[in-house]
């Protein structure tokens, strides 16, 4: 294997998409604190990225494709997440059983997430059973047989979870606000569609999707914990050779580029879901920035002060001083070329016009007024000390090479990290509130409302 | 310190309630794998328990009461959880912002928890943040000032906090399996009290609650992570002298006992809420065996087995076979003097008949044909290896100490735990499912049902 080191700590270390050639080609991302960060790509165009983890027992493996709900065509809309189902239904050489009782019998944990933009399935075991959780994941993302009456059954088991998804209220105004902040473009739409696009999905639609979109070239492997990187290589590439004989050389993939910001209303809308539930659920936001927007450190750190914990301005404002609500927040999600800014609260019906004026009034303020120099330090504080506690996690670790590989194409360790949540200044979040403000907004409710009448009043 | 050492690995340690006299008394209870578990006795009666853990920079720590929602009296119901939430409100030296403050500049994590039987208030922070964690926690605990205006306020928080789950209908399914299972058993009622008793609830009462179940002789601190015992310790005797001045010396407040399991009914009943949902939430199940009791191991195996995984036969049956429910699971409650067993399923309304019967038939063929000894290893396998994974977090460590203080009244290391684990025979499982089919067995139900007609059938 070709060996090339990472540049001083802290800087970002790039993750070039290009072909290995005939010998797998390796690189050294990081050494920090004994953890040792290293990619591979295989001749295949495979990519794997590990973390070894000195002293953990554990490991976390996760198989990463870069596709997600906005890449579905029309009349396939959760044909994603349906095929992330069907994946565990079975493979040439082992049934759903198998699958099963292969993670159980070891005491491990298996599962899958279909995103807007890319899908995982991951598995945490003991170390000692990671060739195991290597072999089955690998398995199911290169052999599914998406058996017929598998497929007929599973369709079944996915407008279940369609329909628990549906009697949670929350749930259904994030998903609604999502596609009206969002408005026609892809990343709108739910990850899982909707009963009508799941009993129109066909087999064959699904087979396409899976041959299409799941060779070696689009696999990235990540795995952090008690693990040596190059085990895990020869694992992946054995797996991978098993299951389709000669790989051939390719390059990986090419990964989703941002662009331009796109999507988005020309003016705020209000959507109000009737419901006859006890709480209302009120969402307020608009769109926010990419995924590889630098001003995404500053959006963490605007996240935190503004809607992020026990001390945040929301919390304080809406739930101690007030007794508005038990669960009040704000949260941003970020994709390539789009993204969204949003403040939650479930409170009382009677009480909901005048929640969603009062959090719409705190990011006003900071806009305005702009936060002191603690207030900053403890946003800061939250995601730093947030972060490192997080490192004790081989699944967070796992999760962050993923995204590092498919999101940014580049690899930024913690200190890195670090750098860049500490470097915020005040003014720069001051700026950002404001620019959100200057934005269409929108409000999603749901709740006992016949009209959008109380909510009116945070539309721009 | 008077320090005693722990018999051989595997075999319980008793944690004798016994007054310390002048000087702490300290008691190494396990040293496996690097990590060190002791317990101290302070003068005061307050108990201390750590595990250290090697090379971990974070830590956990836990302050324990042994009250809960079963020690309320009519007229208080909800008190208990109020008072958890009140702890948050404010101390002589504290209000909620400088608490909540304290944990979100390190990017800590606090939080506390109400049960049916004991009071949970815990943090996890890097492990230099330990003593601030500490210092607030046992600020929390020892001298909340339950503020008049704080009490009016967060008593609306309780009432969206009771709305929210309200809203959850398989939250309420499981609220009302336990109250039926359990008959007028006070552990039957739901943790949070109902709208009413909350607001009947006066500031008095709970002040009452907080003085007579807070004192030094009740309260027993856990933590796990990087951590030095002496000096957790020495932080918890500080912040109590503190609080309280001269703590004098008392023995610590008795365990609650087991006794003979009590409670349940003399048949089974069927109970149907009825929501206008889109899935059914069923639950059935019977009275099931105290905390305490020796055949808990054998519970967890027959859990793990009927529904505890994706290999489970609930999973397998109703799930991966017939597509007819999401969430389908088995799981089991075990109380001082009580417990239940029951299964769980969220479902299309107009199957729910039929996935009631046969989850039902799971239990009923467990109990007729046992199972083969592949099936009793995996389940085995299952727990043991998930017993393992669950040691790398803090968080569990921490909760292992304070059940082993409150519940049990002895810690059994991990070994102690594989072993007794590992022991479990196919035939006890058998035995065990066919004790828990011949009590009377009920059913909860929440959709949209106007009657319990298709339920009746798994009555007994």
């Amino acid at each position: 294997m070709t060996a090339q080191h990472a540049g001083p700590s802290g800087a970002p270390v790039e993750l070039p998409v290009v072909a290995a050639g005939r010998e797998p080609l390796t690189t050294t991302l990081s050494e920090q604190d004994g953890a040792v960060v290293r990619r591979t790509v295989l001749p295949s165009g495979a990519r794997v990225l590990t973390e070894a983890m000195p002293g953990q027992r554990s490991a976390t493996v996760g198989c990463w494709v870069g596709v997600g709900s906005r890449d579905e065509d029309r009349g396939h809309f959760g044909s994603t997440h349906f095929l992330e189902h069907l994946l565990f239904k079975g493979t040439e050489r082992r049934d759903a059983m198998d699958i099963a009782t292969a993670f159980d019998a070891v005491g491990g944990e298996a599962n899958a997430a279909t995103g807007k933009e890319h899908t995982t399935y991951y598995a945490r075991v003991l170390d000692a059973d990671l060739p195991m959780a290597i072999d089955v994941v690998t398995d199911m993302v290169t052999s599914a047989v998406l058996d017929e009456d598998d497929f007929t059954s599973e369709r079944e088991v996915i407008l279940e979870e369609l329909a628990m998804n549906d009697d949670d209220p929350a749930d259904v105004a994030h998903e609604k606000f999502a596609e009206l902040v969002l408005g026609a473009h892809p990343l709108g739409r739910p990850i899982g569609g909707t009963p009508d696009t799941i009993r129109a999905v066909g087999r064959g639609d699904v087979w396409e999707h899976y041959r299409a979109h799941y060779r070696p070239s689009t696999l990235v492997f990540t795995a952090a914990g008690g693990l040596d990187h190059d085990e895990v290589v020869d694992l992946v590439q054995a797996e991978l050779s098993r299951a389709a004989g000669d790989l051939g050389e390719a390059a990986p993939a090419p990964r989703r580029t941002g662009g331009t910001p796109s999507g988005g209303l020309e003016r705020g809308q209000a959507l109000v879901v009737e419901r006859s539930t006890e709480q209302a659920h009120v969402l307020i936001g608009m769109t926010g920035i990419t995924a590889t927007d630098e001003r995404r450190f500053q959006l963490s750190v605007l996240n935190a002060v503004l809607g992020g914990g026990m001390s945040s301005r929301l919390f304080q404002e809406v739930r101690e001083k007030r007794g508005l609500a038990y669960s009040v927040y704000s949260f941003n999600a970020n994709y390539a070329d789009s993204g969204y800014v949003g403040l939650y609260a479930g409170c009382s019906p009677a009480k909901a016009g005048q929640v969603a004026d009062l959090m719409l009034a705190e990011l006003v303020k900071l806009a305005q007024d702009g936060l002191d120099s603690e207030e900053l330090q403890r946003g800061i504080g939250q995601l730093a000390g947030g972060l490192v506690l997080g490192l004790e996690d081989s699944g967070s670790r796992m999760n962050r090479l993923g995204k590092s590989e498919l999101v940014h194409g580049q690899f930024l360790d913690v200190d890195g990290v670090l750098q860049r949540v500490r470097s915020v200044t005040a003014e720069e979040v001051r700026t950002l509130a404001g620019e959100l403000l200057s934005r269409p907004r929108s409000v999603a409710v749901v709740g006992p409302f016949s009209d959008d009448t109380p909510f009116t009043g945070v539309l721009q």
